[in-house]
């Protein structure tokens, strides 16, 4: 059975690689080039986007941001999982606060902007400081702001305004006021919903940013209630969208309390840790969902660590002389800040977690692996 | 880094899968079309043997009975591993049973024939039953008799003879007797060795073979002291051979001694519950080890079962309804007995395990399947 993935990066990649072996045969649609490609070997393929979708059995996408003619296209095919809606959704936060605030999932208070008025009352009704971020655009840290004081707010309005007049009436920009919530740290939940609706939840990962980048996760510290309130978020959501395949959910605990701060419609960096850490990975679990398989195992084997790998040449080989360690390289040119790859750490508690993290930093300077060491400390202190 | 397999089958498909998260690049030669491919999508390379050759950092093989030309080619690349004198090792029993006497591992009694006198004493001496194999060829089951009784030994002869006929002065044709020893079970153990002669190995494995092919094995059931007598035996192997990569090495299990069967210079079948048993699996180790990275665990995470499916079209996907159950497809076109692939299922207990092949023995016909559930069922009794 052949698969088509819209976008040939990392997630098209790892996604291929964990389904050959199911007699899986994975495409992908390099949006940039307007090519099909193995996302594996790079190599060209003979097909035509049109050929590629009429000969697979299900298609997906890596990243929310598609082309509206090819998203389409895909849709009207019958065949694309999870759905134009869910994609839509995913890549719009619009459309993201209205999805939580249908399915009753708590998010922070937020206020949407297309006029300045609206950002002047959002200014009153949320206090400072606030987030602004524009809804359609925006990866990573990008596209947002900070509003610290009321002395920012008209050079921000002036970055604001400049975005809110590159919308068209087909798509109109808006931009999202939310909330800066004083949160305890920030996790993340991946689940996967098959055809007939089934879900199935890996447990609940703590997830470490640097300058608004993913750099640290830990899966196997968390409690059964604060799991549980994730759970029902991702149910309600997943449930609201009739999703197919694996869908990601950030969130902010705020003592206890779980905010979602932004969903993907897709599997997704703070699931990586899942290739090691359980019996089927969130990629091959995306890949059985979409092509009408049963789904895989999503419990915890081991607590698992996973280190993005950024802007760097390569990963250090040492770090491989530590037990329970795999390393995955993504075959891509070095850029700064570009994810490279990533590091996966296994072990049979978190206390041990914690020393073979201390074990790793000795080979990953805090430079460019920030928070390594401190992690490892926390493990083994708690 | 690009590492060239000699052949193009399962092994090297696996190898290719387990290596490419390294940014090691697998291309496979194929000894029956002499070409370039990559083993994972079957596409021609563009490269010829000596260009893939040239372009390798490590070559390696997945069997045994690689064309001698071909062989002494990539030998003197000196990138080969484990080495022309493992592969030659593992392709000749002759060849074999010498280098157990010189390492002092233990095996059945056994006779060098090359002539009828030769079989005569062996009758005489081993006594009957007796196992009579061909030293230069016979895989799974092929090229060897059983000698009942005196009444066998003219017909058997005639057909020992002529494939002693067929050697050349160059390579030689001999042919072994083995004392049928009324062994308990089969078990093999796996182990991987680092350019810099550190070895790490698996826990052992118990097969099970149905008419000579291997059907079934289970790690995570032994004891000890058995895995120590299998342990002592790779070390004495694999240093004896100044090896690198992964061997096999199967054994008789007599009343808890163990006498070495055959070994494989190679990635081997009743390595394949690694995957899903241990952090690193075989597949992987031997990319590591052949290019010299550091050696991955081999500890067992959790107990687990492999069944190989032979001869079928497809596995059924009802299998994967079973938690923890990942299979295997090698994408190859059906023939009977052929192996197409292969269902690893991994339990947090052997009674767990024992469960779980129960479930499956219902998706799993005994006749295509033999043994599973007889399997689980004495899995639960213990």
């Amino acid at each position: 059975m052949n698969i088509l993935v819209l976008g040939s990066g990392q997630l098209a990649r790892m996604m291929s690689l964990s389904a050959t072996h199911l007699d899986l045969h994975v495409l992908a649609y390099d949006v940039s080039t307007k090519k099909v490609v193995n996302p594996v070997t790079g190599q060209l393929s003979e097909q035509s986007l049109s050929q590629a979708i009429a000969s697979s059995c299900a298609i997906t996408a890596e990243f929310e941001h598609i082309p509206h003619d090819v998203l389409e296209q895909c849709s009207l095919s019958g065949k694309f999982y999870p759905g134009a809606q869910a994609i839509a959704t995913g890549g719009d936060r619009a459309k993201e606060k209205a999805l939580l605030d249908k399915a009753a999932v708590k998010c922070a208070p937020y206020k949407l902007i297309t006029e300045k008025q609206h950002f002047l009352d959002a200014v009153e009704q949320l206090a400072l400081p606030m987030v602004v971020k524009t809804c359609q655009a925006g990866y990573d840290g990008k596209g947002q702001w900070r509003v610290k004081s009321v002395e920012d707010i008209e050079s921000i309005w002036l970055e604001m305004a400049e975005f809110l007049s590159t919308g068209t009436t087909l798509s109109p920009h808006s931009i999202i006021a939310e909330k800066m919530i004083p949160f305890d740290r920030e996790v993340s939940i991946i689940g996967v919903r098959d055809r007939n609706g089934q879900c199935k939840i890996y447990p609940l990962t703590e997830n470490q940013h640097t300058d608004g980048v993913l750099t640290l996760s830990i899966a196997g510290k968390e409690k059964n209630d604060i799991q549980q309130q994730a759970e029902d978020a991702f149910n309600a959501l997943a449930n609201s969208l009739n999703y197919v395949g694996v869908l990601a959910i950030e969130f902010f605990d705020v003592q206890g309390e779980l905010l979602v701060n932004e969903i993907a419609p897709r599997v997704h960096n703070s699931g990586h840790w899942t290739q090691q850490g359980c019996h089927t990975s969130q990629f091959e679990n995306h890949m059985r969902a979409i092509s009408g398989l049963p789904l895989g195992s999503t419990t915890l084997i081991r607590p698992t660590a996973m280190i993005n790998v950024l802007g760097q040449q390569s990963i250090p080989s040492t770090v491989l002389t530590v037990d329970g360690v795999t390393s995955h390289w993504y075959g891509k040119t070095a850029k700064p800040g570009r994810k490279m790859g990533h590091i996966n750490v296994s072990a049979n508690s978190l206390h041990e977690l914690g020393e073979k993290l201390g074990e790793l930093a000795e080979f990953l300077p805090e430079e460019y692996y920030p928070g390594v060491l401190a992690t490892g400390h926390q493990l083994i202190l708690n």
